[in-house]
């Protein structure tokens, strides 16, 4: 039997959700085996210097779209592009989704899913199964799918009415379900009823720019929802997790019923916490950029999001990277923004966000004093890890997990740009933006992917993470 | 120079705030060397096994009052017995009280609080000091403290005017200090004026029963003065903490609070999370055990308690250790409960439970599901340690973190007793409840103090713990 | 021309909302024209004596149910039995309501039900008309209804999906269309599509005994729905009103709105105010009688609803009138409670109360202390006329309103039954219970219907009363 | 015996709390006597014409300070040059104070404030008497005032530590006796002793322009004290009102005391609803005029204001006239606010208002739409009456009642100016505003006091009206 092969992350400091200190990381194979204060390489250990860097745990994007289907366009970021990306942001682990398709079975869908990603992706990733119809079959294959087949978690939506929208009955057959077997239920939450008539009645006006985007999709709507979500989980003794959470009308729902105590759980997005309902300002094609669902909320919400995460009432930041390109046939991938030029309805909804999110956030949250360093860990990648079940394989520097680390230059500026990025989209919102704080070194499992900013590790190694019943707590 | 003593703590399953992972633990000299999935002990290292156990961080307590002086007794615990106690308990290191006396300094308190301590407690000590006047030679004084003399916590009272209660414009002078220079005020949060009205008159129309202890100390009154707190520190741009916060009435407005993120912080105690007020039933004297301020409340107020534990509206849980024996002349120490027999308002107010507090949460809290694994170490220690300054030495198994460790047997079952505890007072409010859990072996800064129950360890090695300015925030 | 019928009200203690003196009321044909201290009676004025008595506004039943087909079941009451049945219990006026029939108009609707009421009611009636299906001619047929017709609300239904359920958007059109046209949507609030489903789910089990009527509508899911109408009322800049609120999880969204200004309105049912769900402990067939929609609620939900109409969180009582026999076959109207012998879902829902209305509301409110004398006038006369475009027709006793006046004795005692009642249904909720206070006689524009407990008037001279726009405020 | 005086107000529209309709009112003596649509004219009775005119029911004005000593000054307005401006402005009741000074009774201060207005006003009034010591004897007194001598509301202040503050445990001890005995407790409710450190830390740093006295007030010290008065009063299971709440920070907390239904209540005054805070933004002493306890709050406390008063949360609206000169010497009274020129907290806190109340509620309130006309005479009239027992007596236009009558041209418009006001104060804030709507003719008991704008009626002829029981309900 050979030698695991062994590498020595020296001089570091150390940062977890909780913990922030000094010491060396030996890891051996794809595991953590010891963490010292002075730990002395053998022969065969690969050395690498973490002086003056933060060591923390890979990240986790716990909402992820790559080579994603929907409608009549497709992300256009495949699992190849998009996880090369998220590995260049500091993000080690994805969970994407898997669609059930009209009469198919979710089962099904994770096959697809498995075989999209498989030996493409370059770093580990699970999948939330996206459900759109619930009969006693499903719900079995469901329950099937928690117990063997690594998949515990299950989108559902309350917008798009006629393609993926679930009725409330539904989405309550589903909560009660998965509450009983270990798993959760995550809901887009916007009342897709009353939107898609706005819609209707906006393109009938004659209001064809992608701002109608934004103007039809009220925070009122999506506050509704979130409501009749927690209502629906309460009377099915169930958890339930929203995702993209953006709006102060939708948080103050949440807050509600996490004082309760109550187990309702919640992302945002780095979108929201950056941009506001002001990019909605023109008439101008350009805005198609900010085309995304739900739309950018006013400042108000904005800082109610801030304050959220830090008082834990949002519980991580995930980045609903759903990229799609700004210019026609880019990556000859067709059928992207300009899809809308003429009716905003048609632009696909979704922007560019996992090369982002970890640098983005560290530079305005922590940066700035929002949020700690260890919070800054914890909502980047030991929440989603322990809430979606891939705890304590990741999301943690600890002995026994796996050996995901991000060496982080604390100090490091750098201009963020598209032009910089290794994804397929053609922009990114935060083009331009100058940031203190820079991914440098990145370890999948002990492999070194990238090593001061290069490209350094083998391809499409990244594994399916099978996870379990999730004994979703606080 | 000589090789600092070695210890390995080999097999165990080492649980922190965020951590779970079985490992073992190399201290040389004081602190954690390294931690590692198995490692070898070296020629003079001492190994313990903790197969079976969990590793812990040593309980950090933020309350607690060892010969205590306040009105016409002292408390029956020594910092000798007290911190024995503790020690047995699980706990490592406790914040004890210096008290401001009339037209002195705190500085003068600090001394003669560590000349109590010095020389006699078996683990480790801090001080809050509390302040009884304020002005500006006090205020320089406590700038003083928080800057030099490793003291950056400070109780004020809002009840027992005449004696140590501060107005609203005190407490808002020194919390505006505290809060520009790293410090913290505590406050006990209880309508002093108003409480001593009822108490004269509960008094008058011959109500002397202890019963009227907790009649005369109303809920309302803590949720008022908890309010009024919460304003001034905001006016104030400070963090504020509360002792031994008991009635939802107060919770109610910590919660407010935090929700908008507001640095509010609270504590509460076993006895309220296990113990109601049907303990004042009836008028006995034997009443007189449960007198504490504030007295013991509603089971609506206990379980939203729980609720708050769980949700971090409160952060942690300390003891107000404050031990007076039941029984007229107990170990010497005259003039405890009973000098109230004839006058509720004369029974020394207090219950010991340094030494069950980790039991009784664990029991109680880990043991039915109420707060997870994780959570119990955070509230038990690592957020005592993080709020008051203590942190990363003490609060945490990491490495250089002193090696102040518990290992506790999850599945040992016990009886609680007086009978079989280690400190002064002739009796718990636990007596006779069987729980599961038990402390087997605590370590001092790499120091084996007790092992599988037993004292071996030497005595008075616990030191003061300066600590710096607190950085208070989420 | 003929000189005008007069009628002089002598000695009695006139209420309104506000007023409570001593006077003398003139009418002169259908109005009141004089209010004074003594008043002469001129020589062709009858003169009714109302020493002892007080003298209030007609009542205003702002829910009736007459002849109502919905389902296979019509409700007991003719506009013949139930209006004399009403102005038995000093109702005067009541609001009833005309069904939009698959595929007509809602002015088809009043048309229908004017024919049923026409020369038959013998108390004066307006309209609310329940919309099941909303597009542009509909629309535009209700601001008609609303501007020619005097039916300025309309009805719509968050239950009873397949049936009369209306989705979210086309409540929100409804609501958008009477905001900007002085009308207003009142709506059944529970979520339908999981009702239905629970509904399904018990029958399925074998659960068939009406107690599951109440089981399978949870309290939740009228919180639910009320706070989504809520919120499509605000985004539709509408007010809104609540009909038979019973729970405080709805309650609590109406208190929130209100607070902030917004124009949510709701009323309960005496029902609601006097009975609770431990009516439902048994799987007897007798607990058909409490089947009602929404069921009964919990104890905690009925004070709450007695505290909101004080606070007027709550501002009319209305009574939902809906009675089916318990006994097959009672007066010829076959199918009714009995239905559902063997399947809950199938007892028609809906219980009697409008002769019962004031009394109870009187002897348990204001005999009680927890409602004003004022408030009580309010809240069964004044509030339903204003808020429903009545006032001040209907709903005050001043110069120039409608005659309709009751006297009521405040001291007289009853026993209620059914026995003694005056409409067609074979029980009542309040049967036997022993209340103070007693309509004694009964005018309906000027005419005397009932005099000390007797029928003396006309019958069926019950007229339609034409509501224009609502302007409503607070 | 001679006939009682007769006056007929002919053609006018009559507007309560509640109704709204078009009548004659016959006075007989001091009282309404009869209400009619088309009354005749006797041959004694003098007939006011009121067409095109509202016919409001007098103003009653809870709080005044005439002729008030507090502090160096006393106020500009004796109970002559007062009650005139507030008959002037619509008003013929008022409720102004009796100050108990310190060592003496509550009786004598009643005494000496019947003195003061006896042969005097010209208007009715009632007093609150101060209470600044509660003992035993006091509270005796106080009962004593409540049932004998018509004096059954007492103001109590939180703040002016030093002179009038009581500490909460007299508060508590008078909220309790009162609410025994059908009175109620007034609070000035402000943080005394922090608002007094802030004071003098404000002018030893050197800041004495009028400015710093709203820096040194702030909303959040209201809002702690309004907190602390309702807890009190839950304690003492007794009423609170609020006088002058001027800041949401307040509101909050009687909104939510409200919505459980405890008894709380509270004024605001005309000056919180049309200007703020922005008037503090300079250093000159003009700013003087803006001098009030408390300040002048921020926009979105003045928006909140006035949700309030359409919520009910708010349920009066009183002047808290208190006028102090700007200029030296004005009418021989000296040391007015020229007294604190150069420091703020010397500055005489107050502003005149009881001319101006009627006109700019109207013109701002149901003018704009905010309130209705209905609400507008409940606020200014009903409500102070029922809430401190003048009703029937006061605030409504019924049989029975007093004749204090005011016919208001709802369309007249005029120029504020203190040029062409009544009473002695040299400015009014409202100076060049242009309003809608005028008092014209003003009826005290069935005395003409002013017809068309002009004084023509009796000088002196004010009662003292006692007040019983206040009964207080919603």
């Amino acid at each position: 039997m050979t030698q695991a092969k062994r590498t020595l992350i020296r001089g570091g400091r150390i940062v977890t959700a909780v913990d922030d200190y000094h010491g060396d990381i030996l890891i051996e194979g794809e595991r953590i085996v010891c963490i010292g204060a002075r730990l002395e390489a053998g022969p065969d250990t690969r050395v690498i210097d973490a002086t003056g860097r933060l060591v923390l745990p890979g990240g986790v994007d716990a909402h992820t779209h790559m080579e994603n289907t929907f409608g009549p366009s497709v992300t256009c970021d495949t699992f190849d592009t998009g996880t090369r990306s998220a590995a260049f942001g500091g993000t080690t682990t994805i969970i994407d989704f898997a669609l059930q398709e009209t009469g198919t079975s979710p089962l099904d869908a994770i096959a697809r899913a498995q075989a999209k990603a498989g030996s493409v992706s370059h770093i580990d990733y699970g999948f939330h199964v996206i459900v759109t119809q619930v009969d006693e079959s499903v719900l079995g294959d469901m329950r099937y799918a928690i117990r063997h087949e690594g998949v515990s978690s299950f989108k559902m939506f309350m917008a798009y009415p006629g393609t993926v929208m679930s009725d409330d009955a539904a989405i309550f057959r589903a909560m009660r379900m998965v509450g009983q077997h270990g798993g959760m239920i995550a809901l887009h939450a916007e009342n897709g009823t009353v939107i898609d008539l706005l819609i209707r009645e906006a393109l009938e006006q004659g209001h064809t720019s992608p701002r109608y985007h934004a103007l039809t999709r009220p925070a009122l709507m999506e506050g509704e929802a979130t409501h009749r979500g927690i209502k629906l989980a309460e009377l099915a003794e169930a958890p339930v997790y929203f995702v993209h959470l953006s709006a102060k009308e939708a948080l103050k729902h949440v807050i509600e019923a996490r004082d309760l105590g109550i187990p309702v759980f919640a992302e945002t997005c780095p979108h929201y916490l950056f941009f506001d309902d002001s990019a909605y300002a023109d008439d101008s094609f350009d805005v198609a950029r900010y085309v995304m669902s739900p739309p950018l909320r006013s400042m108000e919400s904005q800082n109610a999001l801030w304050t959220a995460l830090k008082t834990d009432d949002l519980q991580l930041i995930s980045t609903d990277h759903c990229p799609y390109c700004l210019k026609e046939g880019h990556l000859g991938r067709v059928n992207q923004k300009p899809l809308g030029e003429n009716d905003f309805s048609r632009i696909p909804n979704g922007v560019p966000g996992v090369e982002t999110r970890m640098t983005v956030v560290y530079d305005g949250g922590v940066g700035t004093g929002r949020i700690s360093l260890n919070r800054f860990v914890e909502l980047t990648s030991t929440a989603p890890a322990k809430l979606f079940g891939l705890f304590p394989r990741k999301g943690t520097i600890a002995v026994g997990s796996d050996a995901d680390i991000v060496l982080f230059d604390p100090d490091a500026t750098q201009t963020i740009s598209a032009e910089t990025q290794h994804g397929a989209c053609d922009f990114t919102l935060f083009e331009g933006r100058n940031v203190t704080g820079q991914v440098k070194t990145v370890l999948l499992r002990g492999e070194c992917l990238i090593e001061d900013g290069e490209w350094v590790g083998p391809s499409g190694q990244g594994q399916f993470v099978a996870r379990g019943e999730l004994g979703v707590h606080w």
